[in-house]
């Protein structure tokens, strides 16, 4: 029926719409790396493997207690292996952190900052949102008892304004429920009207063009004789009033579809949403750390802390690893029948080990992204008393800005409520800022939304991250181009003798728990095929 | 550009369909009834009245201890009434109730049901969900820090089965996601491929039919080229692996356009949800009934329990109350100077009073509603563990059946699992038959939607409730005629004598507490005005 129809270039500005509305959907580079690899968002592992025999009086040493090293210390210590975890820092969980008062980021130049938020409030400021196919995380949730709670993704109560928008709209503050209900009305006009007229009279009979029909008048709220997209009482009312005192409430008056058309607002949203965001995530209660905590109280006694790992040897007997300990400023050496590295690989890269060319290779090929988030405290939860909004998102399609409402609290007096989350040149720009600076940017860009709210009820308290500033991490998740990622993961899958690797960025899920912990359970299955049968 | 396009007959197999999804969605008999008053769903009060001097001794009666009352006893006692609460249960809340292990419903005939769910699970088997627009009930929420947590409205994941759809979907279990991707997948395609052939170039220009296409591409997940909707990976995968070590994961099989349009399986969404009814809703932590212990822990000695109203009667000076002392089954009396009714209508109308025949005309006209819930208890909870459903609901499209899936507890290992929500007649059928003949029936209809499941991780422990055969309620909600409603409310609005009437059947929200609240503030405030310059 149709002519092929030519890839049209999209606009600067249409782009960047959609490039902000996906951030906080999920950021864009990731879904490329993994549209590119071909693999999918979801988890099939279920549970741990299940592996035979008990190892006669085997050492693992494990570097990092991120969650992948965690999750690695865990089941081998059930199986029976005698583990020994390496953490540069004093605490453990790795990415899987939140920030509440007292806790405290280093950056490589060894500045700090110190989180002073209220009690009870707190900061997702790495992993922040689990959907629920993520099976393995859960695994841990239920075998824990994580007490865990919904992380609103999508709130059509969430407000759009984008200055940078063709046309009328541009700079006026619509919410995300009316840009839907009234493209999708005008929408279903359209094709109903098509369809009335008889132009579809040779794809559909007579009872499914009436089926369609009976569709779109529901689908987009039409009036049922003249098929037409008036507006809807469910795009928002203009005026409220429970008791009827004052006369009958009003349907706020819809958007001009031409207008719509030209501002690109409807790029902001699909038919469903993606199915690794869906409308309600999840996080734990009182923080995403919860989860490493729990891994913490089974698992803490065999982590050395403020350990920090100098080099990575072996030979046919063993694995040594010279660390710093920070705490006494002296040097000690870590001895184990095996290890399993759960290093960042841009840190590994630059440890001296005696691993072969080719995983060094391997090693030094992926970048680390860089991704910076900052949040604000504020006095009083205006975006719930005043606008309605309970968790979800706003966004100003500015690059590196974002409104993310918490998804805890509610109706609380204060909040904590993140401003910045930006990526690549965005993130390297917004970590250069000193606080003060990122805290008055933060303000400016989100005053556009909440218009004399964020100045007004800042309360003097902020925390940021630059993930590609923070010591021990030099980066947010690890970034392989496709053709490095299906040429040299096969060879970190691997070990390298008694050496194996363990991570995120080992499974097709990279800034993901769950791609953390699985790949810590394919790696403990191919450490016990050797060490048990040794 | 369209004729005239007469209302089309629904068939009854496709009108059962809306019917069902449109019962979670909000009971479609209580939308029709806010249509026609022409009122909206959202209240625009945000705080209680701003009553002026100070009442000198004024004693105040208020029947009836549910929202409604427990609000005017607590607002009039800040203002220095002399309040006293009549109730005829042993706890307050009126319909703001939740079974848990121990709490007992009694009928009309006198039958009892004691709830025996495990510690930690509870049903809230009458008011049970709160849209953010409910300023009111917030204004308390906040005032008496009630924790508050999302409940759970709009899940993609649910399923929907209906053995009664048309063609070759009868009978088939599909999620709620699927459905949506496809249809507005294929709709998207059948309207941008209209546009690529020309046949809106009257209607649009070239840049807005460009616009329009890079929506519909996007919101249908189509094909660039062909535009054709060929399925997306957001509609669900048939294969998952995180570890991408089986090969890449595959998107599932997009649905046959001209099946899904014959089962009418569309006409279960729309283009936004329903403003009372969003994504997200709210629930108090532990259940709905904190709302009415927070009330208590204010006003509750105030609160004269088991005080069943006989009469009520006035002469100039004072209002005057006997009610049985159900504890020592004594006739007493009450007296004050004014008295507030929050008593069901249908309940007031069986009452001996000295109300104007007019006044007892508006009380007689309205008819309460016949509604019924049940709830199951689950030794596994098996909707999130097997299909990954975390809240929201499932449906088959029969009456009166409904799967609402627990918005609290996830990850646990029991949960509750409500299994019948019917109104009308299918609420009467349902009130007749004992709990086990529910149960079965309940776990039938559900073990299509969870084959093998329902029956087999039944704990043995249900709650059902018919607020019809409620004694001190004999109904749910107030039902209005468009024509009552517009005759009768003026009239109960209004004081007769010292008898003031309030209860969300006095607003334009019956059935949902914030028209209880609201009714009381408008109500405290004539009062006051009275009583104040008495």
């Amino acid at each position: 029926m149709a002519k092929a129809h030519p890839d049209r270039p999209q606009s600067v500005s249409k782009r960047q719409f959609l490039e902000a509305a996906g951030i906080v959907g999920g950021a864009s580079a990731m879904l490329t790396a993994l549209d590119a690899w071909g693999i999918g968002f979801s988890s099939s592992a279920l549970a741990p493997p299940d592996l035979k025999g008990r190892p006669n009086n085997i050492r693992v040493l494990i570097l990092g207690a991120g969650l992948s090293g965690l999750t690695a210390a865990y089941e081998l210590g059930l199986r029976g292996y005698d583990c020994k975890v390496l953490e540069a820092r004093s605490f453990a969980g790795g990415r899987c952190q939140s920030a509440r008062a007292g806790f405290t980021i280093e950056e490589m130049d060894g500045s700090t900052r110190t989180c002073e938020f209220d009690e009870g409030l707190y900061f997702n400021h790495g992993a922040w949102r689990l959907p629920s196919y993520h099976h393995a995380v859960f695994h841990y949730v239920r075998k824990f008892d994580i007490p865990m709670e919904i992380m609103v993704q999508e709130n059509d109560q969430g407000y759009l304004q984008f200055s940078n928008a063709d046309g009328p709209l541009a700079g006026r503050r619509l919410r995300r429920r009316e840009i839907k209900a009234d493209m999708r009305g005008y929408t279903a006009e359209l094709l109903a009207k098509t369809v009335d007229e008889g132009a579809l009279d040779s794809e559909l009979s007579r009872q499914n063009k009436e089926q369609l029909t009976d569709y779109l008048i529901r689908e987009g709220f039409l009036d049922s004789r003249s098929l037409s997209y008036k507006g809807t009482l469910h795009r928002g009312l203009e005026k409220f009033d429970v008791m009827g005192l004052t006369g009958p409430n009003t349907p706020s008056e819809p958007l001009a579809f031409k207008e719509l058309l030209e501002s690109g607002l409807g790029n902001t949203f699909q038919g469903v949403t993606t199915i690794d965001h869906p409308q309600s995530m999840y996080q734990p209660v009182g923080g995403m750390d919860q989860i490493a905590k729990a891994f913490e109280r089974q698992v803490g006694e065999k982590i050395t802390y403020n350990a920090e790992v100098q080099e990575l040897k072996q030979d046919e007997n063993c694995v040594r690893v010279p660390y710093r300990d920070k705490a006494a400023n002296e040097m000690r050496v870590a001895e184990a029948d095996y290890c399993i590295t759960t290093i960042p690989l841009n840190i590994l890269s630059q440890l001296e080990t005696d691993l072969s060319d080719q995983t060094k290779e391997a090693i030094s090929k992926p970048r680390p992204s860089t991704v910076g988030k900052l949040a604000l405290q504020m006095n009083r939860r205006f975006w719930e008393e005043d606008d309605n909004i309970y968790g979800g998102s706003s966004s100003t399609g500015v690059p590196g800005h974002t409104i993310i409402y918490p998804s805890y609290g509610y109706f609380n007096q204060k909040g904590v409520i993140q401003s910045a989350y930006a990526f690549g040149r965005m993130a390297t720009t917004l970590g250069e800022m000193s606080l003060e600076e990122q805290v008055e940017q933060a303000i400016e860009r989100s005053e556009v939304i909440h218009p004399g709210q964020f100045r007004k009820h800042y309360d003097g308290k902020a925390f940021s991250v630059a993930w590609h500033r923070t010591k021990h991490n030099e980066g947010g998740w690890t970034q392989w181009s496709p053709r490095d990622r299906q040429k040299y993961l096969p060879v970190l899958r691997e070990p390298q003798g008694r050496v194996y690797f363990s991570g995120d960025y080992l499974s097709g899920l990279a800034g993901w728990q769950v791609g953390a912990i699985e790949s810590a359970w394919t790696q403990i299955e191919k450490v016990h095929a050797v060490a048990c049968t040794a």
